[in-house]
Order: structure tokens, then sequence, then C-alpha cells
């Protein structure tokens, strides 16, 4: 089998009268997407159609967890407790898989977006009941993590199935940490410079820290965004060097074990 | 096999901080629980209590699909398209069986609440919407409906599986629709007659007019509501009176063809 | 003192992480803005943003007070109560009146969106609660009626200050009624011929019916659109026919008895 | 003149068909309300029924400003940044200034809720925002402080009028803090000693801490609560004592210089 590759984004970000992001672009180049499910983001209506686009196009159907706090988008820390916060991911799970069921199609996977996805990098707690919550409800479902952080080890430890998430455009910390958007070089706006990061990840499995050290990493997913015309350039771009490596890219759930 | 009858009672309509009705008390009176789901009234704690109180009691889970209207309870018309309702069903259906599939139990019935049941009872539209949305996410759900209405017409003529449902204290005209709340002796308050009412229509088959004159109705599940302590006492009175006549309260997924 | 007239459009309409239309454009073309007040659309970032904007191009401010549905963005009808709505338009006022004290400006009227707004224009109760709450919390305000319909007539016969309205883009019928836009000629698209039925009712005070009819017609404000570049575009060239006819464009508050 | 002091109580804590706490009595017996507006809890029928009550008690009225989350009654920490939560408290002075220009009453003063009260006791960004929205809005108006916070000092420093608000049923630490909640001791019980301490406070200007030592504190403002049957008791035996030591209980607005 030759080396394969998820490229997940976040879709169906609108709400009400309001869209936001190119999905309609994008799901023609990625393998899978993270919907959003009315909490920081999304709608019933929106939610529909993003998960026909998903089916229509092969891409991998992921529920894209959020704090409720649209008017933050989800980017604000809430200092939820362990059961409010499992309960907020039961809700928006059922609420995504009811659509699938409508389609036909399966729940790939699970991400956690924003603020929860940067608590449960750090905080025990937050990892611990998003892999419970997931775990209650769907249990094949795999979840996204970051190499060696909190919502990692929970998903280690409790035996859920989980895929290792990478950026395309982030430089890293030596401990696979990433390097704060307030530091220079943090985020990498080179198309060129991007790709042969991800290539490196995928093919050597190393990633390069700002002095220019590399290290271990494992890449089975790398997330990619699509909010403007300059970013979808990128993910083409991106999208073009991936495949002439020789490196097909698939829906996580398709090939992963 | 003896007559059989269902209790069914709106439940979970608490909201964050906020509770709603005496959940824990009529829970151990009725035999089918109508879950808010987060649209009108609910929210992802009280689902999942609501839930668990349930299948300890052996009631029968219902999604108590409304509109997107907090501040109004769901209780005003709201001229909703089609396509929006359908997404809010099913939207509302997936958020529930999320819950009941953490405490492995099956949804037995969707009612609508408020205004969405009185607009079901009137307007094909939204009665089709709610039977379509329903057979699209779990066909072998049963549709709790109102003898005579529109949604009564749509569930037979899509063939869906339906409840009839009754009104222990209301009045019925000829045409099995209720007297207007407006016109005197439209609500019945002596719980003797309401009781009476209820054995008539489940024993006989008959409901009586404001004329006095009986009419055919069939009666699958009878509403009742525990919202205040009064109305607590209505139904346990009620449910002494009908186990007295032999009849047994059972949720209607367990018996109903 | 030469020919005047108002340009209307509505603004502010975003929302936590959206933006819609081109506020920072049209704001440079107009002299009134219908500022959402966060019940349709709106938050507290942008109404502060949107009046510090509207002072800047001396743009006259404007409520633009909406029913409580950011999903259906306001344009579904809700059958409120008198007393509901009444509260909703008190609130809504009170909070943009703040930024207006924080920019140290002044509310120059009302208007009704969406729903509200049709609902205002052949429901007398409806109409009557929009100017009682403006009458009780800001009476000296101007109220945006549309001709001949029944919050003209309730404006009227309260005594409160209103502005007539009309429309650049639309068909009238003889009763000075807006032709339905699902039948054909409902919409003018023709940028010319927009700009020649606008003058039409400035300097002549005569609209064209759909027959080619002329009807009396009273014109104290034009409504613009400026959500998309195509409308904008529009607005620049009634802007240029307008001002080259010798016609002020200029806020309502400034010249309107 | 007599020794007077302000009994606040928090009110108006409902949402659409919810109901929260006993105002009805409660405003019989203190002489502030902090009023919900409709983040953390209220909306326009309850502000507006809140406003009128506290006029025709003569009860001092105050926007009790708190986050934008229902769903954790503003209970919980959200990491706003400075620019959203001005915006956010200006709009919400609006909202209940509107009802007050309604029924023709002026604000007494502002308090902030929940977690945005907590956070504004050790957070200067947080002090320095609500400072400055208060100022930028309603100037002349005053805000409830605890004595040796951060939003006290923040208070000082920038010149607003403020209030020293106490409790009646919890310990003090040395440095006036109170003692928190998970310790033994922190939270008094027995009426009579709740009413020693407030009687301590007002006539010696004196705190008791939990080792028994007496430390300095000034008291314009006692909080109480009324949400239960028993929390309303300790209330009336509260304010009995009070008033058999000849302090009057008075709006703070009507006495404090």
């Amino acid at each position: 089998m030759g080396k394969k590759i998820d490229l997940n984004c976040d879709m169906g970000e609108g709400f009400g009268p309001y869209s936001f992001g190119t999905d309609d672009e994008i799901i023609k180049l990625v393998s899978s997407a993270n919907i959003a499910c009315g909490f920081h983001a999304g709608d019933p209506n929106i939610m529909d159609h993003t998960v026909k686009m998903a089916k229509e196009h092969n891409v991998g159907i992921g529920v894209h967890i959020g704090f409720p706090d649209r008017l933050g988008f989800g980017r604000r820390d809430i200092d939820v407790s362990r059961k409010d916060l499992m309960n907020y991911i039961i809700y928006q799970i059922g609420a995504l898989e009811a659509f699938c069921k409508k389609h036909q199609v399966e729940i790939q996977h699970v991400k956690a977006h924003g603020s929860m996805g940067n608590m449960s990098f750090v905080n025990r707690m937050i990892a611990d009941a998003i892999v419970d919550a997931v775990q209650l409800v769907i249990p094949e479902t795999k979840l996204y993590v970051l190499p060696g952080t909190e919502i990692h080890k929970a998903a280690e430890e409790k035996g859920i199935s989980f895929v290792l998430e990478v950026f395309a455009d982030r430089a890293y910390n030596e401990d696979l940490t990433l390097v704060s958007r307030k530091l220079p070089g943090a985020v990498i706006k080179n198309p060129e410079e991007a790709a042969e990061n991800v290539l490196r990840m995928i093919l050597e499995g190393k990633a390069k820290t700002l002095d220019g050290e590399l290290i271990d990493i494992q890449a089975d997913s790398v997330c990619v965004h699509g909010d403007t015309q300059g970013a979808l350039e990128i993910v083409r771009f991106l999208k073009g060097r991936i495949e002439e490596k020789g490196i097909e890219i698939a829906p996580v759930g398709n090939w992963h074990k």
C-alpha cells in the first residue's frame, strides 16, 4: 500500500443568514470535514448541506465539537464543568449523527474546535471529558489529537482510536507543541515552505523547529484552512505537491488502522 | 390481553439554572415522557437527566420537537419553511438520540410541542414536514397525533406508525377538534369528570361534546400535565381510577401494534 | 431651501465572527443608517463600530428594531403579543441609545426590520405597539413608515413624527402598496429606470404603477441596499443622478419638519 | 442624620417562561435591586416588570451586568477581551435605562454579577473595563465594589462614585477578601450570627475573621439573597434587627455622598 495522508478542514461554520469560508470549493480538495454543530457555529440547514456535500465528494465527516459561544465563535476559554462539557459534546454528536442518518453516511471522526481544542491540549479534565463523551456514544469513531498533548495521552490511556494531526503552516517546539503565534516565525506563510514541511512530516516523520532542529513526529492528518481565497490557493498548491510525490490524499477512516 | 393505555407528559422543560414542573414526581405516575431538546426548552444536562430517569422508571422516551424560541417557550407561531422545519426536527431527534445511546435505551415516540403541534393540526405543510423528518431518521418511531387532524392524515397517508392522543381535561367538538379554550366548558376542571371522560374514551371509544353528544374516538395515549402540585394530584387521581378499572398503564411502545 | 432627500440603508447586520454587507463603503453614500440591535442581527461590538462610523460620516442613526430571531434574520412572522413586542422594542432602543451616549450622538429615527416591518403595514396591533413603544422612550424620534400602511395611520393618529419612505427598485400598486415580488415587473433592476422612479417621486410626487399609471406619493427617504457590490454600484449611480438634479442628500433629522 | 444602610438583592433573574426567586416578596424588604439585563438572565418583559415594582416600592434600581451565558447563569469565567466586555456592559446599561425612561426613574447603581464580579475582584483589566464602561455612559451612577479588591481600586483611581458592599452571611479574611466557600465556617448560616455581623460592620466598622480577629471594614450596602423562602426569612429577620437599632434601611442613592 502506498503512503496515504488525510487533509482536514473546518466547514459548515455559517449561521442563519451568514456564510463563512469557501466550503463549496475547499470540499473538492480535502479528504475530511470538521462540521460545526450549532454551538460555536453552524445550524441545522448548514449541517444538512455540509453532510450532503461531504457524501457527494467522498469526504470523511467529523463532529467539530465546540463551546456554546456563538458570539465568541468558540474561541474563548469557558470554565465548564466536566459534566457540562460531556453533555455538550454528546448533544452535538447526536445532532450531526441525525443528518448522517438522513444521508446514509457514517461519522468518521471527532475534533475539538477553538478553545475547547486548546484547553484539551493542556487540561487533562477537559481531555478526559472529550474522550469519555465520545466513547459513550460513538466509541468506534476516531478522535483527532495533537501529538504529545493531554488529549493524546487521554486517548491512548482510554483506548480510543485516534488520529495524529499536524499543521502545514505552523512551526513546532521541541516538545511537539506549536510555537506561539506571538513569536516571529510561528506561522509559515510561504506555500513552498509549508509544502516542504508537510512532505517532511509525512515522508520522513520529522518536523523542523524554529532553531532548524529535526524532531520526530507522526502525521496522519494535515489541518488546512479554506476561509479565504488565499487560504484556498495554498491548499491547492499543497495538494498538488503531495500528490506529485505519489502520496494519496484520502479520508482517514478509509485507511487508518 | 387486557386493555392498555399510555399516559404521556411533557418533561425536561427546564433550562440552565431554571427548573420547570415536577418531573421527579410525575415520572413515577406516567408511562411516556415527551422530552424537550434544547429548542423551545431543555438543555444537554437536563436531557441527560431526564433520559436517565425515564429509563429507571421504565417510561417510554419521546422527542418533544419544538420551534427555536426559548423566549416564547415554543408557543408562538413562526412561519418556518418546510426545509427549515425538517432540519430543526432532525437536529432535535439526533440530540436526544445521543443521550439514549449513552443510557442504552431507544426512542419510543415523537410529539410536536406547542405551536408546532397546533400548526400541525391544521397546516398540511407543517404536518408533512414532521412526518417526513421522522421517517428520514427514525422511521420505526411512533408519532403522536390528534385524531382527525392534518398530522393524523399525513401519518396515515405516508405510512408512519402513529399513536392517537386524547386529553383528559378538554371538551371535544363533533369533528374531534378540541373546543377553544376561550369557550365556557372547554377545560374540565373537576377531576372526577376528567376521569369519567378518559374511561369513556378508553372503554367505550366515545368522547362527549359540549352538547352532551357522544362521538366516536380512539384513545391510545392520554396527555396529562404535571407542571403544578395541583396538576400532579389530578394525574394521581386519574391513574387510580384507570387502574381500578383493570386497565394497565404502559408505554405505548410496549403494546401498540 | 433647495429640495432635500434622505437615503437610508440597513447596517450593522453582522454577528460575532460574521460580517454582512459592505457597511464601510455604503456609509459614505447614504444619509441615514438603520442599525441592528442584537435581536435579528448585530451585536454590541458591531453596534459600537457602526454608531462610530455613522458619526464620522454625519449619517443619521436609526434603531433597526427586529424580532428575536437570529436564525431567521428577523424575516419570519412570529405571533408576538403586544406586550412582548413593546418590551422587545424598548430594549433594543435602549441598547442602541447607550452606544449613542458613548459617542455623543442622538438617535434620529426608528425603523422596523423584516417581518416586523411587513406586519406593521397590515396589522394595526403591531403598528400601534411600535408607535407606543417609541413614544414611551424616545418620543422626539422620527419613525419611518411606508405611505398608506397601518403604521402610517398609527403614527398619524398618535401624533408621532414620521418619515415617508419609498423604494427605488420596487413597483407600486395604485393603493401605494408594493407590488408582490412574485409578480413580473415588481423589482426594477435597471439602474436608470430606478433613478427615474426616484426622481419622479422626489420632484413630481408621483409613483408609476405596473400599468404605467401615475399616482400621488410623498417621499422623504429612499431605502437602498448595500449588501452586495452590485447593490453598492446602484446606490452610487442613484446618488449621482439625484445630486446632478440639485437635490441634496441629507439625514432626515437635519431638515425634516 | 441617623445611621443608614442599603440592603441590595439580585432580582429579575427569570427568563421567558421561567421565574426565579421570590422577587415580589423580597422587593418589600430591601432598598436596592440588581436587575438582570438579558445576558446572564432576565428578559425585556421581566426587566419592565422589575423596574415597575422597584419604582412602586421606592427601591433603588441597579444594572446587574453579566456575561452572555444564560446556560451557565453568568457563573462561568469567560476570557473576554476588554473591548468585548466594555461593549457588553454598555449594551446592558442601555437596555435597562430604556425601561427606566419608560417608568420615569433613574438608574441608581451598577453591580457585576457572578463570574464577572468575581473576576473584577482580582483581574485589573476586567475591573478597569467595568469602570470605564460605566463612566462612558452613566458617569453619575454608583458602582458597587467589594472593599479592597481590584474593582475598588479601579473605582477609586478613576474617580467614579462607588458603594462599599459587605455580605451578611460570609466570613472575611484579614485582607477583607471573603473566606473560600470550600473552608468550614465560610458561610454563616445562623441568622442571629449573621445579624450580629452586619450590625458590627455598620455600627463599629469591624468585620470578624475566622480566627475571631476584628478588622476594619466600611459598609454602605449589605448584599442579601431572596432566592428561597428560607433566604427570605433571613432577610426579614436581618431587617428587623437592623431597624430595631435605629438604623434606617434606604436606597444608597438617597443618602450616600
